[in-house]
């Protein structure tokens, strides 16, 4: 493949042009990073699990009519997306208390929430990603009230059928963080990526964490976890 | 005065019980606190300078058809109130970015909002009176739905009506927080104190900031800046 340009390099993928107009190809690198980049390291293999687990997944979604930026898989580590321009926010979904909720508000992880809730947090390495209100949002002109809306019903929506997913393979949906961005005509579309890194998700019977709490938190060996996820959910590891 | 019981001892105020049935007798003090009391001092007169200013404007939103808990100032330091149940929300309003606001979300100080918007924060001391959604008040039980829009309402024409008291006297109301509680019929009820201690307030010509401010960040004589609020509010010192 002729070099390409490249876009943007983020903590755990790059973004490269194609020659095709409205079409980026996203690398999956191998480093893990947690803490707002405070922790991290090289892990062989994680770049291919993620783009595994997030194609698989994103095919799954499109099947249950959940358009995404996905376009198809090239490579062990890449994938053909539909360029967008991400807004600016990270949606989380939260099922069960865990992580920085948890913390914030003391609930003890792994407490069921009444109901699910979406967040919002200003995506901002230098300010540390902090929560926003939707009020928030509106003062920043982050996103209209509309598109507000759009967001926390698509993140609701992803997350039942996600934690369907998840549930048939006996893996609870804990939490886990969205990005969505906007096409060519102003449509707005579920970018970026799901994979271990970006949902907490606890083996339902043992409660193992088989998601990047285990290289946060130092409990064990982080591929082993995601090729749980991946083999449960019927891919396959090319070892 | 017989000796009463101490029903609560905050940072800023003590609250007795008195003889009657539903009411409590709050005393002021001198102590100042920031930073959720990592900064600590005692300044003389403090203590009654928010003991008058709170009951000057407690009894102006009263005029203006605002109900709160406050009775009547009885001595320097000390005011009778409406026992209530406190509800466990900081009830911020912010017409100007400031303070963590500003430090929050990358936003310079000063920066009128497109509009006002109400915040709330959990009443927690421990865990630092974090930054919570309406979402985060739902699954907290914190308040109910119609609650939250009560208090929302309530602080929003608060903020209106106190905006425009100071505004005639050439001070602007940058941000505020506010306590409400529940009396014993269930009824919302504007609570706790609105004093410099609890208000930003700039000078509107000089921008001099005339509240708390000046402690957090020493800039400058602590009573000086409230007692430029209240006798602007028509308040008398007793000196």
């Amino acid at each position: 493949m002729e070099e390409q340009t490249l876009l943007y390099e983020g903590k755990a993928k790059r973004v490269y042009a194609t020659d095709q107009e409205g079409i980026v190809r996203i690398q999956y690198k191998d480093s893990a990073t947690a803490y707002n980049g405070e922790k991290k390291a090289e892990i062989a293999g994680k770049g291919r699990l993620n783009n595994e687990i997030t194609s698989l997944l994103f095919l799954k979604l499109s099947e249950a009519g959940i358009q995404s930026h996905f376009i198809k898989k090239i490579s062990e580590t890449e994938q053909l997306v539909k360029q967008v321009k991400i807004i600016p926010l990270e949606v989380v979904v939260r099922n069960y208390a865990a992580g920085s909720f948890s913390k914030r508000l003391g609930v003890e992880e792994g407490e069921k929430l009444r109901r699910s809730i979406v967040e919002f947090y200003l995506k901002d390495d230098l300010l540390g990603d902090p929560l926003i209100t939707d009020d928030h949002v509106d003062v920043l002109n982050l996103a209209t009230e509309e598109e507000v809306a759009e967001l926390k019903a698509a993140a609701l929506k992803i997350n039942q059928v996600l934690g369907g997913f998840f549930a048939e393979i006996g893996v609870r949906l804990i939490d886990f963080k969205l990005e969505f961005g906007k096409d060519g005509d102003g449509s707005i579309l579920l970018a970026d990526e799901i994979s271990p890194d970006t949902c907490r998700l606890w083996d339902m019977k043992t409660q193992q964490k088989l998601d990047k709490d285990v290289f946060r938190r130092d409990l064990g060996n982080l591929t082993d976890a995601y090729e749980t996820i991946l083999t449960r959910l019927g891919g396959q590891l090319h070892v």
